[in-house]
């Protein structure tokens, strides 16, 4: 198909699609004349994780391309993890995370094997060392429990990446998941403290 | 003390203190002459409180004002917990949310009791429809287990937030729980990712 399908069966327009292709986001077309290339359903695909990623995700052009290149390399799966997880956190410096909060962090997740450039330790390390500054306590596990809920949620992403067929696919969902799953599960977390709160504090029936 | 040790002790800059006064996030002090006011611990504790609200939780300055404004009223927890939510949440419109993932969403948390408007439930729809844009499946429950994981957080912030003493410092925790408890989940489940992942792919030994 022509730029113009592409655009309306993706429904992205013209120049945003110029645009990914000038940021190399895009595959480029096959050329069927000087002036004119074809696109596929692989482009229509790869417009829909774009724009999952920019505007789900957040993702600045730069990050989507790194996770998009990371997909279509021959990254190992832990590789892939590797640069989504960096790209959708923000990067600390080990420097300015106070040491006392990362050893409760490493001693919370000892069972755990991890390299300690792992984005998410220096962010919980962060968290932490907030929570003390504000004077918010962990007196019935509080981390703990958070430390469960982030095993199954991790449990559950490996066992779906292991139903994907290719690397290709598994990566794919590598991406989108990092990417997308923490805004599932923040979501989810919301409506389960409705709920909560309202079981434990409205009789029922008053809701 | 005055402005300057105030700066000194909470670690913020005198004239960051007087944008926070201008902007009603932090509470005035109390005027000792015509050109001095007189500050507190508790202007101590606000300050930490307002920087790990921007700095850590990304808020705005009106985000900011609105959550503490929140903790200093009157609110049930409920309501307090409907302010930090829509605080930490994209604004999003139902009608731009494809009904069709609003479903799916109600039937997978059918057992919970919340309100249409819960901020969760549009997020969660959203993130379902893109998942289905991108072609992703959730083959192995995927979503399920992210609302076992969900679940699991919600109780322990509820949990935790019954041990403390004061409607005050009940809604306190509600908000940081709410604002940083995204962070510190996303952050463990990076760390879980890289722990599964290794367990599944590298032999023991040569992680």
């Amino acid at each position: 198909m022509r730029m113009a399908e592409l655009s309306s069966v993706a429904g992205v327009p013209v120049a945003t699609i110029k645009y990914y292709l000038r940021e190399g986001l895009l595959q480029a077309g096959v050329a069927s004349s000087p002036n004119q290339a074809s696109y596929d359903d692989e482009h229509v695909r790869r417009l829909r994780l774009i724009r999952a990623l920019l505007d789900v995700g957040g993702l600045s052009i730069l990050s989507a391309r790194e996770v998009i290149d990371s997909i279509y390399s021959d990254s190992s799966l832990a590789e892939t993890f590797a640069v989504a997880q960096n790209t959708v956190s923000e990067t600390l410096d080990v420097e300015q995370i106070d040491p006392e909060a990362l050893q409760r962090i490493d001693a919370l997740v000892s069972d755990w094997k991890y390299l300690p450039a792992n984005p998410g330790r220096l962010a919980a390390g962060r968290v932490l060392s907030t929570f003390d500054a504000v004077g918010q306590r962990d007196d019935r596990g509080w981390f703990g429990r958070y430390k469960t809920a982030a095993l199954v949620a991790a449990e559950a992403d490996l066992d779906e990446i292991e139903t994907r067929q290719s690397r290709e696919s598994q990566a794919e969902t590598v991406v989108v998941g990092t990417v997308l799953g923490d805004a599932l599960f923040a979501a989810l977390r919301r409506i389960a403290q409705e709920h909560v709160t309202q079981q434990r504090y409205s009789p029922e029936g008053t809701a």
